[in-house]
């Protein structure tokens, strides 16, 4: 089944305890479609950048087999570029640069042979944005998943809840769910999430693993015990990326496959911090992923049968 | 088979978000021995307590078939006290009053009655104490496990790791874990500490659940996600508790077994934090202890059977 992924192309500079790179490329967009590329034979993606963007890259992602009628090349403009330095601890970061470019004005266009999209994965940008392109969507699509941030509850708290309340499944971490919320209390804040639309939650925790909130069931996923992170840049979106491949792929949205697809998320995830930017996840193949997921069940699985009387 | 635990029995003075007491019951070894006595029938504790310590207590103790003749009664003198405030997060807390009393010269005595224990558990107490502990077992325990903090990495680590180095499994936090291996990394902090002595160790993670260590095998449990956390205090010593309680039940030290009894120690904890003190430990049916754990499978199982090709 295909999927539509909107989100930042873009340059990223990176600086972590382990070294520092100059511009590369980066965005959510980037991530998630790199990443659902390993489920699904074709994709679509929406998004912006300016003429400055290396063609090579385009490419790189044509020959993953996204379709990129939808990315906009901006001429005389250019592409989005965010450069951050991560802390020792690596769980938290100091943006140094921020240039919109680009995004500052970007309208999304979603091109004809884009409106059969099934799944649709919404990548963390404007709501404004995320909600133009719901509503220039002619079917309603099977899923439509979102990620959001901090940043927009402090200044488009209108605009994010109503692109919230249009959306099927919410993708955030902690910090935002609690800010969204109101509530320390993750089990609150995901009700109270889900009362704003959602019939689905996904609570990232980083290092701690996700929480998945489906009607009154939860699943708790653990994280992969790493020795070294080496970059967390883009880690969020391709954990969304393998979710929502494997959802496309599986077409199964019950509790069951959406409990395997947010394993499916976090091993994608787990190779992205392994090197800087995408690197990875150009150079992965397929039982690389199954050995991973295999190393998630073999941390994760316990016998209880022998002993609950 | 019989357990032994050592570790204070005390007064606590709490307060938290939801409330305040006076001094009640407390002390990693009251906590302890009152979550294993829901797994065996008989058990040995050696602790120390003033002649201000309640009688009623001690035989509460009894009652649910914990030895107390290790339990030495100070004519005079009193009971060690320990008063804290926790913050909102409940992750955090200040220390408001210590008052070691007669924790400060405690001698611990072994009676002949429990030189046949089985399995023991050192709660967080002066390394020395426990090290003493060990040296007055005549035979050799099948498993000797410890508790610690950072107090006394502060200020006995020759006397710490002396203790480490003579027992089996090692339970401690996270915050402790990266204290006592100098390394952020779990994975690495992991493998330095086993290099200190013991084969098994466990990392507790509080709300984000816990991780064991076993040869090259790694498992990540969940902690159950809670509405509220009425009152932390201690969940770490019931964690042991419920783990070493399910150990000397069952008898097996295998790694699926080890597993489980994390689970149940997991699940003992779940149940701790609901009241303050030892009120929800006093009150518990092999039902509901039944029913926590099957939680925990709910929440942590995944079926990947039908994907991993």
């Amino acid at each position: 089944m295909s999927l539509l992924t909107v989100g930042s192309v873009a340059f990223d500079a990176i600086e972590t305890p382990y070294g520092k790179t100059d511009k590369i490329v980066g965005g959510a967009g980037t991530f998630i479609s790199l990443a659902s590329s390993y489920f699904v034979d074709r994709q679509n993606i929406i998004s912006v950048v300016g003429d400055d963007f290396p063609k090579d890259t385009i490419k790189d992602l044509n020959s993953r087999g996204i379709n990129t009628l939808g990315l906009q090349v901006k001429e005389g403009e250019k592409t989005f570029f965010w450069s951050g330095k991560y802390h020792n601890d690596m769980n938290s970061r100091d943006t140094l640069i921020t240039e919109l470019n680009v995004l500052e004005n970007f309208d999304p266009v979603v091109p004809n042979d884009y409106q059969d999209s099934d799944y649709v994965m919404l990548g963390n940008l404007s709501p404004l944005v995320q909600s133009t392109v719901i509503e220039r969507l002619k079917n309603r699509p099977k899923l439509i998943a979102m990620d959001t941030m901090n940043f927009w509850m402090d200044i488009a708290m209108n605009d994010l809840t109503k692109t919230i309340s249009m959306v099927d499944l919410l993708i955030i971490n902690d910090e935002e769910a609690r800010q969204l919320s109101g509530e320390y209390s993750l089990i609150k804040a995901a009700q109270i999430i889900r009362d704003m639309g959602p019939k689905i939650l996904i609570i990232k925790k980083g290092e701690h693993g996700a929480l998945l909130f489906v009607n009154d069931d939860v699943f708790y996923a653990p994280a992969l015990p790493l020795e070294e992170v080496f970059d967390p840049t883009g880690a969020g979106d391709t954990f969304a990326g393998g979710f929502m491949g494997y959802i496309a792929s599986t077409h199964d949205l019950s509790f069951e496959n959406l409990k395997r697809a947010v394993i499916y998320g976090s091993a994608m995830a787990s190779f992205c911090v392994e090197k800087f930017g995408t690197q990875r996840l150009l150079e992965l193949d397929k039982e690389e992923i199954s050995n991973r997921v295999n190393q998630f069940v073999k941390l994760a699985n316990f016998d209880m049968n022998l002993l609950v009387k």
